[in-house]
Order: structure tokens, then sequence, then C-alpha cells
């Protein structure tokens, strides 16, 4: 199953493309797009609606993740601005046919470290472990997109062990 | 010249065409369009941008209007969804080459009663009268998308005037 996480933002939008089975996960590609901030705004969410059709067609993912929002934001007008990124994103995805899953930030820190108040550091170390990568994946928008990704599988994962054991108690 | 007036949200959207030239403004059509709340959050945002593509491409406004985010709002998390429904809006219109104009909420009420902090009845009385309404526009959606676009409209009025008047003084 192919995953792509996505990490939005007016400024610049984190995004990971990762395979996962049975046998584990691995990361096909990952990076960041950007709009120009000199754009007006209209014309910064064509910029990121085209990025995202680009990579939608490209990796033809089968199911898209993406962090769920919080309740308090410490800066609501900027959060507001990231809601129209995210709103683009979302729209491109549903117009493509894949479907999106949202998950908790508290949810995808236990998921990738087991502790659900995991540092981004300790987030990065754990991403490098997992996949086996050289390097620590870097800039924080596209760890955080590695992250949300993983999450996904693993939620998947334990989706897909729960229907096996209900088929197994069956017979 | 056609002015597509849009008051965004994820719940219902108003929209209001006008056209405008020297003599005044016409109401060309105005109503809403709901996504439903059933849906899951992409699925909405993809009936919003399905509905505004056939606004765009029945109605070929020359521009879309807009009111411009506030500083403050009283529910952070509403008006984070609102800007999924917005960003969204602003998409197609740039997909569509609609350039897209925002007003403040103060110039908007200001430009319609001459009071930037008129009520919404007083907005709907000024509405009926300017464009010869049998009726008071409603609900508050449809309203508010009227008085965005008649705003955009006095605004060009202004800006053609002042080139006017500045081409008259250099002959």
């Amino acid at each position: 199953m192919r995953l792509l996480g996505i990490d939005p933002g007016l400024r610049i939008c984190g995004y990971a493309v990762i395979d996962a089975d049975i046998l584990g996960e691995k990361l096909i590609e990952a990076g960041t797009f950007r709009a120009d901030p000199k754009l007006e705004l209209a014309m910064r969410l064509d910029q990121i609606a085209t990025d995202i059709d680009n990579i939608l067609s490209s990796y033809e993912p089968d199911m898209m993740a993406v962090e769920e929002l919080y309740s308090h934001y410490a800066h609501p007008k900027t959060a507001i601005l990231m809601g129209h990124a995210r709103g683009t994103i979302f729209q491109r995805a549903a117009a493509a046919n894949v479907p999106v899953k949202g998950f908790s930030a508290t949810r995808i820190k236990k998921s990738i470290t087991g502790n659900g108040r995991a540092t981004k550091q300790q987030m990065q170390r754990s991403i490098q472990t997992l996949l086996g990568l050289a390097e620590m994946p870097e800039p924080a928008d596209v760890a955080d997109a590695i992250s949300i990704a993983l999450c996904c599988a693993n939620t998947l994962k334990i989706e897909t062990d729960t229907i096996t054991d209900i088929r197994k108690s069956k017979f």
C-alpha cells in the first residue's frame, strides 16, 4: 500500500511517500514544496494545488495522511491561513479520489517513538532508525510528513491485524 | 464588468453575481451552495469546488470579491475550518484566471450604508434600495455576498474616477 504523508503550510509543505506492507515500510520519496510568498493568496494556493496534483499523479498513493487540527493555536490568524493551504490540499486529494485520513499529534508521536510527548529530535531519530536512513530527515516539514505517513501505516497494520483476528475467531 | 461576491463557509456559502457599469449595478443572480455536513472534510471541500467551478464557468466573472480575514475570531477552530473552504474557493478562482480582491468588513459596511458599523438589518435594507429589489435579500449569506460584490463595484468606480481625473489633469 502506498501512503502519502503531508505537512501542510502556506509557506512550505512537507510531503513523504512510503510503501507499506507486511514486511515494513520503505521511503520512496520525500521533500518540500513552496509557494512564492510574493504572490497573492489565491495564486499561492494555486501553486500548492499544482504541486500536490503532480505528487498525486506521479506517485498514485492509495491514501493521504495529515495531522488533525488542534483545539488551540498560539497564532490563530496563521492557523487560518494554514487552513487555506490544508483545504486546497484536501480538495485536490478528493478530486483525485484519494481518501484522506487524519491523526492527532499525540497519536503520531506515540506511534513513532512510543511517547505521545516526544520532542522533534526524538521523532527525527526514531524515523531515521525505523526507515534505516543514513541521515536525519530534514527540514522539520519533511520529518513531520514522514512521521504522519508512518503513523498511518502503523494504524492500518493494527486495523488489518484486528480484521485478521476477527476472521480467525469465526472459523 | 461582471463581479462575483462570495461569502465563504464550510456549511453554507453565499454568492452574488452583479453587473456594474457607469450607470450603476444590476443583480444577475444570487444564492447559496451547501456542502453535505455528513461527508468527510475533503469530500465537502470537493463539493464546494464543484459548485464554485460551475458558477465561474456559468457567469464568467471578471473578478471575485471576498471579505478579508479578521485579526480576531471568537471561535478560532471554526475560523480555521472556514479557512479550508475559503482556500478552496480562492484556488478554484486562480485556476480559472479570475483575480480575487479582498475587502475589510468595515469597508464593506461603509461602502453600502455609509456607516462602518452598520447592523445586518441596515445592510440588508441598503442593498434592497441600491438594487431596487422587491424583497430583502435572505439568508444572511446571500446578503453578505451581494454587499461584497457591491463594495467591489464601488471601489472600482472610485479607482476608475481617479484614473479619469488624473488623465483629465494631464491634458
